[in-house]
């Protein structure tokens, strides 16, 4: 039985925080709000990493076209 | 319950300035005036730093595939 | 009320010059002519910034694909 | 006989792990739970090698654009 | 009133040399035969400046996506 | 007499090893066993040149925008 | 009287050969047998400059979005 990628982003709608892989080597946790078949995302309660610190940048719109992929997990 | 990543901009429309991140390192902060599907966007009141100093750009039209994400509130 | 990107573009027509951001780190200033929905443009009377001249390059044909944003007021 | 690029992915589904070769030098490793025509990628146990370490990311959900090739066996 | 980008290429086709500025520092100069709605371009008595040098290469077909800009004209 | 582009690929399909040259330095050999219209490929006993040493991959599905070319044959 | 880009490969098609030139620096010498609407081009006795020595490829089919462009002829 196959999973369709952006299906399984249904189980993590305003669930715990995922992780987003972004080209150019952002990297972005935050509640995952809504998405789009471009994979475009809506995250609530985002942080990036910057130089080290921790930023909060509370509500995000990410263009999908910058994704790497989407950790909705982590073990 | 999800929210569609464009939906988002609405409520942002004519109000407290966002931020837009750019490929190749652009941010630019302004109130956002309009978009399109394309994540076109119309920002007034537009700026951006360069070297450390606040440029002031009035309204930009941003063409939408520079965009990485769009911040419209910050904690 | 929201505004349309392109839109905006008609309001600049034949006008004051408008600065182009393009990909690559061009920078060009000119009279907007014309425009299509690629954001393909054309500028009169041109001007570009190469290491630390204003070269000028008359019309020019600017394909769409290359603009960052376009700035059609400066304060 | 040809066989279709995409199709030979249904013989790897929720096989044994698959490594995934992505643009910008990552490599991840893990267990091919889904795909779309874009070459979106669901995969569950998944693992990448981080400056000479293993991290372990769940379950991931790449997006195709970013894939150079897939290896769903190893002599 | 506003003018098509593509039908100013109209008024150069077989007239004086145009500048083409293409992705990667690519220049070349030549006379416009036709061009399609990609900006694919044909040009003939074309030249290009390599390493100082301007080599010739007679008709050059270019293939829209690198352009950068045309310049039809010189001030 | 034209020859079509990928119709050519039908002639080497489970023949003698192809070379695939992908963007960003990767060379692949292998036997060639379906593509699709997308330049997408099915590899069989592929090879891999890395940092000096032949590397088997076995199996490999290759997505087409990172191919730059297939070389059927070597004289 | 205008030229389609497209259209005046029909002249060289297995012809004298024509010089492409590739995305990332590489350059191709071949006799054109074969493209199609995306300037995928099959080319044959094709040759190309590694490291200043001419390495032979025989037959290539080259995907069309590496063309920066083709020179049918050299003056």
């Amino acid at each position: 039985m196959t999973k369709r990628p952006l299906e399984i982003l249904d189980q993590v709608l305003n669930g715990q925080p995922v992780i987003i892989s972004l080209k150019g080597g952002h990297e972005i946790r935050g509640v995952l709000q809504g998405y789009d078949v471009h994979l475009n995302l809506v995250l609530d309660r985002a942080e990036e990493e910057v130089d080290g610190a921790v930023v909060k940048r509370g509500t995000l719109i990410v263009r999908g076209d910058n994704v790497i992929y989407i950790s909705p997990s982590v073990e």
